[in-house]
């Protein structure tokens, strides 16, 4: 494990007065403590010299203007459950849990907004405005446990992203802890507003490198009076593509169009699940149609029709929640399943034009003929051209050889008018492909940004740049 | 009329450089054309030195970069149609005419993406990709003139704004060229991407006063399959209001949900339209439901009781194109039937959150009393809370005391926690209340960030701060 200093913590000049602004139980400097925040969900582990946790919006003013007085890098951290490393301390200095700031402080049904504490779990809030009637969308793998500031530091997407957006769509004001100190509130909590430049969505997504979330206030809409849920297996990945688009241009959104490819499959089956996967299958779409119940079921039933049309193997259908939870059963153990191929894995998150996601997926299976012993295994948002590749290799010695597989890979999705990052953000693992994407010009600008926001650098250290 | 300067702008020692760069019919001096581009929308008039009529990226660049050496105001124009100034060339120097470059560049239905110049008409765009069933769902009410371009830098909203957003969470990516004339490119043409800092969103709504746009990538939803509209007619505006709540907390997002309130109703009276108008009615609410046909139905069907259950007076349902126009005839003549009243207005556009809209409502007509011989007259998007409120006098010497009652109006918005504008824009015209709702550091903030893009300040000045 890194570790910025080999200076035990405690005798640092700056520990004393932080203890004094935010009380003793709010500043860990134990080992033990440090060591829980060392990680993400990146897997890599960079020891912080203390983790601060604050209470109040004063706490972590009064915490980053010491740290911007000593100049000690800051590290903003919800539920730590980033793929890309947005919360690990690479420099060490200050972790910021923000995990005691978990309050939802209001919530207007009749304005259709939310205000809420960063350390809100994404879930918790989702049901709490369930019970108005009323959905916040965004909607990552990570629901259950990852935070609404977390979501918002990295403009998270997910599974709804398709029909509903991302959270960028739905953070209407922010209130944000500057790199001095000094508290400031973006945007309004008004449907619409257009007062000065859209502080909001530049801090959306900037990875806690601008600035620090306090308060996020969110856009909710009406629930969708029903969900209803297909499993479907295809022949041939093209026929699932086919089926894809084809329902999008017959004018259904879904809810939901997530593809799993053949590898994947092979990685469900034995594993523990309810779902009977024939033989033949090489490709799935699992497919949630939600909406007013009347257009829900013609919905599905054009699907049932069109998919079949489309070769499809084998369909399963599931109207309530408990089926429903059985059918995607199947997307959520992916991510476990996985190691059956190999024990080691990295994750990629491009996102191409729909048009290239055939071109994409022949791309990568060409790639993996070029490394022998490496396996791509491929499933995601089809919908929004976003696909989570996963390059799977035996032993740990084997992950150069991987990272150079996933250099193909990225390099390929550029070059098909796609992007690096769909929605796992650019933390430090993916800084080094930024300049593949983002012209100099155009990267000098957003460092330009950085450093009128933050001219001491101590605001995420290490990350996008 | 105001004019930045006595000299004739042939004399200028860098028209002959910009006549060589462009082409001398792309470049007008003659005071006949510079005449039409000296006003817009919001009725003010400033001479510009030169009108320049770019045909390409790099005519706009090629201008800008002259400007930028010369220190020129460059002022980017789509249809004039602004409200708030964004248009006008205060300080004189050049006007840049975006309507000839008008092209749609691409429309890929597959990716539901369309890449368009900035002179494209809003409603050009909306009927060429209606070709493909698809949907640019952006509807302000100058759509039929007013261009992507200017949509873009305003970042309009429209009446369809409660169920579809406003133009930012259209906008994926842009071309733009930047005060020092280089070209830069922001964003993704994938409907996700989470690369880097968000500078599309940050330059949506800029009112090109840190870049200028020269292509423009939308995004796109399938087409509704079916529109119906409600015409209803209340006893009063509370029983208008409490209908409007009802509505959207029953769970139906209407496309569209306008409110006219009395002043406005005398107004349409007598006025051209065939709609027979029931003398007891003190409000009128103005509904579109879309989406798929069956649920439209049934958004109907509910509304239609709702309402009656709200004290509705009359209900006129209209469900084919020709029908409905003749229903939205009674807001379209809204704006030239105002002048009734009296033949000068000036027109706000605060937008409070919903639950505040009947106290908005009261305290405009409280404020009402204390300016005598001027007349409030309010209808707006009442499902975003957007109220656009029209102080009517009736000579023009009356215009600073119009001016007084629009400030009290606008204060006392600030205070119900909305925004001085909805969807305007702040131009130059409203300016001078940017700094009671912005903070001064946040305002600071705003102007370091333009300073970062144009040092000079050549872009668009006069206008913001």
């Amino acid at each position: 494990m890194k570790s910025s200093s080999a200076q035990k913590p405690e005798t640092k000049n700056w520990i004393s007065p932080l203890r004094n602004l935010l009380g003793g139980k709010n500043v860990l400097c134990a080992l033990e403590d440090r060591l829980c925040y060392a990680y993400d969900g990146s897997k890599q582990k960079y020891l912080p010299d203390v983790v601060v946790r604050p209470q109040t919006t004063k706490h972590v003013s009064d915490a980053v203007r010491l740290a911007n007085e000593h100049e000690i890098p800051v590290y903003p951290r919800g539920a730590g459950s980033g793929l890309t490393g947005g919360a690990v301390p690479v420099f060490g200095g200050m972790v910021l849990d923000f995990t005691q700031m978990n309050r939802i402080l209001e919530i207007r049904p009749e304005d259709l907004v939310a205000t809420v504490e960063p350390g809100v779990v994404t879930q918790t809030l989702q049901s709490e405005v369930a019970r108005y009637k009323l959905f916040y969308p965004p909607d990552p793998a990570s629901a259950a446990f990852s935070t609404i500031g977390g979501n918002a530091a990295e403009c998270a997407g997910g599974i709804t992203g398709l029909k509903y957006g991302v959270t960028r769509d739905y953070i209407l004001a922010l209130e944000v802890v500057l790199a001095d100190g000094s508290i400031i509130t973006t945007g309004r909590k008004t449907l619409k507003s257009v007062t000065g430049y859209d502080l909001t969505r530049l801090l959306v997504g900037s990875e806690g490198t601008l600035g620090i979330f306090t308060k996020i206030t969110v856009k909710l809409i009406p629930l969708p009076e029903k969900i209803e849920t297909l499993l479907v297996f295809f022949p041939t990945p093209e026929d699932a593509v086919a089926s894809a688009n084809g329902i999008i241009s017959h004018n259904i959104l879904p809810r939901a169009l997530e593809f799993i490819d053949k590898s994947s499959i092979d990685c469900i089956k034995g594993y523990r699940q309810e779902i009977d996967l024939p033989k033949e299958a090489n490709a799935i779409l699992l497919i949630d149609i939600d909406g007013e119940e009347k257009s829900v079921q013609k919905g599905i039933s054009f699907v049932e029709m069109f998919v079949s049309e489309n070769n499809a193997i084998k369909v399963i259908s599931a109207r309530d929640t408990k089926r429903r939870d059985a059918l995607w059963e199947v997307r959520r153990i992916l991510s476990p399943a996985l190691y059956k191929i190999a024990p080691f894995k990295i994750n990629e998150d491009i996102c191409v034009p729909r048009s290239q996601i055939l071109e994409m997926l022949h791309t990568i299976s060409k790639i993996n003929t070029r490394y022998p012993g490496l396996k791509a295994v491929n499933f995601g948002h089809i919908g929004d051209g976003n696909i989570h590749v996963n390059v799977m290799y035996e032993k740990e010695e084997d992950r150069s050889f991987a990272e150079k597989m996933v250099d193909d890979i990225i390099y390929s999705a550029i070059r098909l008018g796609g992007t690096i990052s769909g929605e796992h953000g650019i933390g430090n693992v993916k800084s080094k492909f930024l300049p593949f994407e983002i012209a100099p010009q155009e990267l000098q600008i957003m460092k330009d940004i950085k450093h009128l926001f933050d001219p001491k650098g101590i605001l995420n250290p290490g990350k996008f740049f």
